[in-house]
């Protein structure tokens, strides 16, 4: 594996000519990596605040520390925009202990945003997979008054590639294949069905008297997630749900299998917080000296789950973002504007970006007959997208939410004609190992609402490190896994991009603004709309 | 990798000339491969009967099971034989929460036969890193009514080994490697400091006024272990001893390192048993027709850690051994006996083989200034070794302690006489991938004592699988995570190694008896003995 060294690093970039441009550089590397306090901050938000589940009182002490934290950097006009979310949720205290034929502990969490038991709640399981209304009728009347196991128990798995690694040549070169744009109006939105579908779910086993709802852990190795997405208003749902490891789901499912069914115990305690059904995007800016020239501008979702401390994900890009802004806050005031978001409500479907967009950059229409549920997708698929007067005002925006690896380059998310500036401007960073611009689009996190309305919005390629192997959501998202050196880097490439951006003639050039959806087959028949 | 298939094994086995012994290997592998028992079987011991200590009531009620079992498969003479070993000891309950600066319970187990903390207890900690009486000076008249952290925190982990895999040829041929024997007097013992250390430090802290002590887990990723060795009577730690997951035991130090320091709960409830401090290896027989030609055997040891069911180390050895007894009880008579063994307290030090090495196969002196602690140690260098009248019985010994990996051949242990006979036995498992031969030494298990004393006793090579990246002494050590496909194998191949063995008119070649320690430098000084 190449690695960099700080000397290095300098030796390379003050050996070039010494132009203002270059000593900004060194500046900035100097500042990010011998004085860097990334760690600190770190530690200040993951370790004493920890999980930070939207709404939740975590989320609401981390704000309040993240606007301090932003006033004590010095940023301007520190502020908090508010947006519709739903209602706060926290887990107190679960016990979930299998009573018969042996008595164990098992290990489980709450599902975020489901009922506690409201004292503990004992009975026999019944392993009913399910993954939907299709699956419904097998189980009619067989339910009454049992915990229901409703995921399939599988096998243990097998992991055979590495829990931690670093990307190679030859992946850059995967990520670096054009694909040309599609569009399927069928495509299932994985925003509408993870609540649709758990609901149906929910008022099933509701209806018919069971008392408490199990999933599976989807990883091995006791790992826990609890994530869930009924966190609106008047959507809550009817029963207790929790997740138990999948060696413990397995063995009650192989104990029912073979003999009398397990009896459980489960007492969850969870606590609502409805004073506020409003999450927040945490702002602030560095004021650039024309204020005609735009901004440019760094995010990272500020929200985690429940089940860790938010370490890599996305403590990472929120710390990161932070030691960006305190690093360009050394340097001298630059032309345009830098701004830096802490998103809220990523987790649930990227919440805060999009309200940011509704707020200051585009509207797309919705039809009325929408719902809650699925407005998102047609929001995705309205048009025409109308400009709002800070459209233009955004020159670019840079995204981390990968973990805590370094970057390698950027993602240029399928827009061609911005990564011959974008190749440019990493190329400060070939020393650091940062330089690659591939043009495959990175989906699932806060530049993809920009980027679907036609600005120039970029994620980092970094790292993966044993963020997918076993950190993405878990309970083991600490701190200790946060690589510091990784996370020095990113904050000294993430600094020097926005410095760049917003110091240069040259602007990102934005896509076209899309006007409908791609077409991709002229020839195609479709059925009448069926949502 | 290289996979097998019932059909095919079973091919080339009968399109050999059909003579005797072919057809009875082929009826070994129908057996073993389309007959199977032995997911039920470890279904039985690992699901409903769960982990197994040494004296622990989960392992007095496996033995009185596989006592059962092994009637049940006809097995002729079935015994159990005791051997002094010390304490019962199990975990009721453990419930470790962090108080300050923020709540949140920590995944934690109680170290196997310390003490509980008679109710609640709640304290500050001190990270005070100690490996022993060297450092105690630096913490004296700092403990007094602390919980305190032994370990040193460092950081995460970056595993990037597969945590699951397959041997490669390569492999094979680094085990071929002859390594010569060697003797150092001054080798530490492991079996004497994971007991004197600990009692070292756990009579310093309680003469300190420490009110528990915690150490952490040796794995990351929430996993927990909780080994003790202080079984023995009269030797019970005076302090509470958990083992604390790496990732929570971490935060808690880093947040010790910035500021207050942590506040700790602990309520671990333990129970003691000390009706019988005997712990038992379990054998039965098939007969042989020829009283006069000895025995061949095979065994795996029966105990486990407490913190999983004790599935893969070494359920797994366990439920092979009696398979194996299932598929030569369909066979004739053999001509010498067979014997299956579960030995028992395998993990604190290999007890059990060593008390059926006592009882029936060899004495070594041992001094009289040896202490319980290092008896072993003085036991290994005693000469000479005096044969008991069953020594010269045990015509092949054959160990099953790798995990749930199927086999892929045999290490010979520096038995290089053995090399040839067990490559001919072996060879008849060739479609099953089990036929390699290789002079390397498996440390750490059952045959090792009898290998030290001279006899012809092996342990097979099995695919390490996911068995050291995780599941061994973990809490993840479920059935799930045994491969029945690699255990129906394994019993086919020990069942026909027994098979052969007992019938075949050439045995295996003992090495030696041997009379001193192997000398290696005749002009090296020594230093006065020290122990």
């Amino acid at each position: 594996m190449k690695t960099f060294s700080i000397a290095a690093a300098l030796a390379l970039v003050l050996s070039a000519p010494a132009n203002a441009q270059d000593r900004d550089i060194a500046k900035i590397i100097d500042q990010g990596l011998t004085q860097s306090r990334v760690m600190k901050t770190a530690h200040e938000l993951v370790d004493r605040i920890g999980p930070r589940l939207t709404n939740s009182p975590g989320m609401r002490r981390a704000e309040a520390w993240a606007i301090n934290h932003m006033r004590g950097l010095g940023l301007d006009d520190v502020r908090q925009e508010g947006f519709d979310f739903g209602r706060g949720w926290e887990m107190v205290d679960i016990e979930v202990d299998m009573l018969t034929p042996r008595p164990i502990e098992l290990t489980a969490i709450a599902t975020a945003w489901t009922p506690g038991t409201n004292g503990p709640v004992e009975s026999e399981i019944v392993v009913a997979p399910m993954r939907g209304p299709e699956d419904f009728a097998a189980y009619r009347g067989k339910l009454n008054g049992k915990i229901v196991l409703i995921t399939l128990p599988g096998t243990g798995d097998e992991p055979t590639r590495p829990a931690f690694r670093r990307w190679e040549n030859s992946d850059f070169a995967r990520m670096d294949e054009y694909r040309q744009p599609t569009y399927d109006p069928h495509a299932i939105d994985r925003r509408v069905t993870r609540i649709s579908g758990p609901r149906a779910i929910d008022d099933f086993l509701a209806s018919e008297g069971a008392v408490a709802v199990v999933k599976k852990s989807y990883r091995d190795g006791k790992l826990l997630h609890g994530s869930g997405y009924r966190h609106r208003v008047g959507d809550t749902p009817k029963l207790p749900h929790i997740e138990i490891a999948a060696e413990d789901y397995r063995r009650l499912a192989r104990l029912a299998k073979t003999g009398d069914a397990p009896r459980l115990r489960i007492d969850s305690r969870v606590r609502w917080h409805d004073e506020d059904t409003n999450a927040y995007n945490i702002i602030g800016d560095i004021r650039g000296t024309d204020p005609n020239a735009g901004y440019v501008m760094a995010g990272a979702h500020f929200d985690s789950w429940a089940a860790g401390d938010g370490a890599v994900d996305n403590g990472s890009g929120s710390v990161v973002v932070l030691e960006a802004a305190r690093i360009l806050k050394t340097m001298t005031r630059p032309m345009r504007t830098i701004r830096f978001a802490l998103w809220g409500a990523e987790e649930q479907g990227l919440h805060g970006s999009k309200a940011y967009i509704d707020r200051h950059l585009a509207r797309r229409p919705i039809p009325a007959e929408a719902t809650p549920d699925n407005e998102r997708t047609y929001w995705g698929n309205g048009y025409p997208i109308e400009k709002l007067a800070g459209y233009d005002q955004m020159k670019a925006y840079f995204n981390m939410d990968n973990g805590s690896g370094r970057f390698r380059g950027i993602y240029a998310d399928n827009n061609t004609a911005a990564t011959s500036l974008l190749g440019k401007w990493l190329g400060k960073f070939r020393a650091l190992d940062a330089h690659r611009v591939v043009i495959r689009e990175a989906g699932g996190t806060d530049h993809v609402f920009m980027q679907d309305i036609g600005l120039p919005a970029f994620q980092f390629i970094q790292d993966p490190l044993d963020y997918g192997a076993r950190l993405h959501h878990t309970n083991v998202d600490t701190l200790d896994h946060m690589r510091p050196e990784d996370l020095r880097q990113a904050a000294v490439v993430m600094a020097g991009m926005l410095w760049q951006a917003a110091n240069s003639d040259e602007t990102l050039p934005p896509e076209p603004l899309p006007q409908q959806p791609t077409v991709t087959d002229p020839f195609a028949y479709d059925y009448p709309d069926k949502d």
